[in-house]
């Protein structure tokens, strides 16, 4: 952890009592974390936004039984490879699964590779978040 | 506006730094501005999530030529009069039209109103935007 | 209206019950309506992503006490008055107004005008609500 | 895969163009694909929206050097172990960790556990992204 240092800032008293209700509502120890998260959300956003260098997790559902799609993702993750951080794989049931993707690059990229998963034929979703390498919010 | 107290947090050096960034990006002129909008962004999300009293603007866009829609819309704001704020009427072009109307209610009930617009034959898109009253946010 | 074409397409049958079921919670009298709406709610997703020309709408909460505020937002809206279509104001209680203001322009200039007016000292909240010119969903 | 029917709705002209402009960027091979996976993606907001089970997937930044992080969170998980489906953990640098975390059950539940892994110290950034199990969209 990095050395820490003390910012004041103004606010109005009673915004200052409905932020202590987020705190609390939230179960936040204090609101220094609570701030601190607040900011750090917020860059994540802009990296976002900035196609910054990112890490996005896509969750796929699909029917196992859809002729080649398990090569298929197989082949483009490898494609990828350099991209692709990990892959988990969870039977939902006798038919569905779920495949769970990290990837690490662009905003752009990780979507366009995103699409390139969602419209295998046998894929029922595709589900992106948009998270942070960490890099810029530490 | 009220009262200005101080209010001090921890945070590390390098996303003190990154703060500053952001700060700058967007213009703000210093950063109890920002942490504030930060919070008050915050407290409305909630706001929208508890389902508590909110306003929403819904613009839609439609063409006026479909039959009997203005009447429709019309007859519907009226029925909500309670509810609907305002609407400003705006014409794009020969055909289209945007009205933007302002709505204050629970949510939910902005959410079922914005449905019953939207799905109305000639309405092209409704868009909801989600705001506050300014009660739980000052 | 523009002429109508009939579109058929392959859907398993229990999606097309779900559909259905989409269709009537949300009040919508045909799929038809119910589809194209889809469409057109994936269009304007497009526009905006791809920074095309688009209507915004933005919902401004603040205090009119706050000192000059209005002189600056009027000016704001002046400066920028080939993109701002409109501005309703409501008056919410002694203190606080909403102003809606309909912008015309590519995403990035509505947003960046957007975040111009948020960071006004006095304004509470700025919702941004990203719409269509109409342009590109009929 | 379930037995295919036929579904067929009325669409403008200009619109069933625009739709297929759609299709090709993103690569679908057909317009049946791309209305099906509609379709599912507007299926899957309903299930958040009315807090019916959902698959949700949590991707947690942090420094595995904050103290007692990693039994924390190794410690929340077993206690929702009928929730949590599988955990993924990838060392992102010689301090950050990215951990992937996949959570069946209601959309309520998902949010609160999501809440708190993040508000533990040390955890930088906690991304949300809502999915299916896929039984309500096959």
């Amino acid at each position: 952890m990095s050395d820490l240092q003390r910012l004041s800032f103004s606010i109005e008293a009673p915004l200052l009592e409905r932020l202590g209700g987020l705190v609390a509502r939230h179960g936040y120890q204090n609101r220094s974390e609570f701030l601190r998260d607040l900011i750090r959300s917020r860059l994540v956003e802009e990296e976002w936004k900035q196609d910054e260098e990112a890490l996005g997790t896509v969750t796929l559902i699909f029917d196992h039984h859809a002729r080649g799609l398990s090569d298929k993702l197989n082949h483009l993750q490898h494609h990828h490879h350099q991209q692709v951080l990990a892959a988990t794989h969870v039977h939902l049931d006798a038919h569905l699964c779920a495949e769970v993707i990290l990837i690490r690059g662009r905003a752009s990229a990780i979507e366009s590779l995103t699409d390139e998963m969602r419209r295998l034929k046998g894929v029922l979703h595709a589900a992106l978040s948009l998270g942070s390498t960490g890099q810029g919010i530490r």
